[in-house]
């Protein structure tokens, strides 16, 4: 790929993405395979007056020799020094920016149940320190292209030329044309008005419907906002935008509130390894049973992650005709998958979809339907055919989807 | 380079080259160039037994950004959960291991006398955990190729066909061979022969001479001993290999004892920048004049990074038919350089060279004529004519090198 778009790109996360503010720190969590990027993130972000730029390199190769030789007690330990930089980001709160590069099928063959339990280990030590940071951090997931995940998504092409066309399809959703940052602007203004108006219904549940079986319906908090785009810290009010390309409007469900069942319109990539062909039936908001072509052990799994992770996070509405899903392309990863289809996601619920969050506790926020767990898995329901319709306080029905795409 | 020799280097480095013990963790120091070797590493020791094996990943690209543009301040500054992770390794001592393969010119052009500011900050800090853990751990440094490198090296070459050539010359150069392990505990018996025959001289001093105009007289330390090959750590005993390759005997002089001029036989890589052509005069131990042809600031520079600086830390013995030197090859890097040539090194010393070193603090063995500093750089005086003599304490005159080798 060409330098100067590289830099343009590096500039977009780093301006648009986390919106880093001068003497800020900024944390960078990236494959080795992404030197160049990462580099090109650094000069921007000093550039824009960072203080301090830290990188933590990640290689799938050893995680994988770690889960398979490490003991279960050993991948959960948190030692002291890790909890004192825990602390370090409580202290100075830094931008984050998560580059997404992920082969599909990178941790194939590993045990999945040890790392889950190494996990549910951690999870208590890490969650005071993470609840501390909640809203209040600006961070921001973008993609990278691997010659793994290339390969993956292009499997007809040689290396170089899967790449090379990944790349191209990174750049175009992340709608980096001429002036990404305008571009950006206009696009969180488009979003921010489907809000509005979702927002000014007032609706009281939604309920889905499809040709291949999907029939479900989950209830909404009344406290609750629809939200796209861009979103601001708190306390501090800085801009940023989570993910790049974000093409959803979204909003946190009443926890116990979902009935029916959903099926799956595209392979979900979870800790390394695809579930495909999978349906999902709720009861009183729980996933009580689940079905899997492939991957229905890891599934199964997922969900009993903790009490809380068969229950639902999000649901999000993307428009058939989103530019990501029209591109054609099966990236095999979530931040685009996600994008390109209506989805849910099992597990944490986002708090800052409560108007005026900042008075409430996460207590108080949890109580009022928020869903809290340690995962918050991503899945995509969203056909061609797809219609959903809204029913407010005093039993209206809306259309919002017709035919996969917005109804208004 | 075949994956099966990978393995094998893999294995020589955590067997022979840390020793690695059951149930201990092991930190290895790598580029993120060398993904394939590092796993081999981690699993290497693994399967001996290790808890936990964690790397830190370096990048020279990163590095050079965050030279230029972080303060002095914020370069040299140790955030407190650096400090607990530094505690964490004198609470556990792990192994480490080093992969050097840095690209000799790969800092150019970055303000060295920023960086120095910045590490004069962060050395007393960090100080007290390095005292704590001397001598205690088992480390070793070896190298591996990088294209840069390579390049370096074998500047006539495509990039893959110098990076294959490199790792021939790594490989040949570590005794790989048939049976390495074999082929190093001869190697180690070969060297401890030569320190028990030295050790037997009880020299006071040795004097150099050469027809560059090198005519130098350096101390000796009447309780030190000429060490080599593979050393036992403190406490623990467990044997190990400091350096892979190492052809080297060596001992710390006595501090205030040089006198006379040596001239470098060979460039010297420092902080990733080039010192080429150069001399050091010394009066009573203190390099008091530097001249280079390249490089002389950076030099200057160095030997004032604080008062011990311009002292000597390590006189060490190679002869000129060491098989380093006999490939022919100018690595640009110390680890192989050093040990193709008779070398000293300024700054810090080696306590254990100390008979019964265990015996005494820290304090005592400095005081006894072992110099500290915060570097020790090693240069190299070795050439095809140098004569080396030393004299025992009666005034007795004895051959050490005639004609660049052994005289015994």
């Amino acid at each position: 790929m060409k330098k100067t778009i590289l830099k343009q790109y590096a500039q977009l996360l780093v301006e648009m993405g986390v919106n880093i503010q001068k003497g800020q720190e900024l944390m960078v969590f990236a494959s080795i395979k992404q030197e160049a990027l990462v580099k090109e993130i650094a000069v921007a972000a000093y550039k824009k007056g960072a203080a301090k730029v830290s990188v933590e390199w990640g290689s799938d190769a050893l995680t994988k020799v770690h889960y398979r030789y490490q003991s279960v007690k050993q991948l959960g330990k948190v030692e002291e020094w890790e909890k004192a930089k825990l602390q370090h980001r409580v202290d100075v709160v830094p931008a984050r920016i998560y580059i997404a590069d992920e082969d599909p099928d990178g941790m194939k063959g590993v045990n999945q149940k040890k790392v889950a339990k190494a996990r549910m280990m951690s999870y208590p030590i890490i969650k005071p320190y993470i609840d501390q940071l909640e809203n209040k951090e600006q961070w921001c997931i973008a993609g990278a292209a691997s010659p793994e995940w290339a390969k993956k998504v292009f499997p007809g092409m040689s290396k170089s030329k899967a790449v090379e066309k990944l790349w191209e399809a990174i750049l175009e959703t992340s709608r980096m044309g001429e002036d990404p940052v305008r571009n950006w602007k206009e696009h969180n203004a488009d979003l921010r008005r489907r809000c509005d108006y979702l927002n000014s219904l007032n609706l009281k549940s939604l309920h889905y419907e499809a040709s291949n079986g999907t029939d479900f319906t989950v209830g909404l908090i009344d406290e609750a906002r629809f939200l796209g785009g861009s979103e601001l810290t708190l306390g501090s009010n800085i801009e940023f935008n989570p993910n790049i390309p974000s093409e959803e409007v979204f909003t946190s469900p009443m926890k116990g509130e979902a009935e029916g069942i959903v099926y799956a319109s595209m392979p979900l990539s979870y800790e390394g390894e695809l579930i495909e062909n999978f349906s999902v039936r709720f009861e009183s908001g729980k996933a009580v049973e689940v079905k899997a072509e492939k991957g229905e052990e890891l599934l199964k799994q997922m969900i009993s992650m903790d009490e809380t992770a068969a229950y639902l996070g999000e649901a999000a509405l993307i428009p058939y005709d989103s530019p990501i899903r029209k591109t054609g392309i099966l990236f095999y990863n979530t931040l685009y998958d996600e994008n390109a289809s209506c989805h849910l996601a099992l597990g944490m619920g986002f708090t800052n979809v409560i108007k005026d969050y900042e008075k409430y506790t996460q207590k108080e926020l949890q109580d009022m339907g928020v869903n809290d767990s340690m995962i918050h898995v991503d899945f995509m329901i969203g056909t061609r055919d797809m219609n959903i319709t809204g029913t407010d306080k005093d039993g209206k029905k809306i259309k919002i989807f017709e035919n996969g795409n917005w109804a208004f």
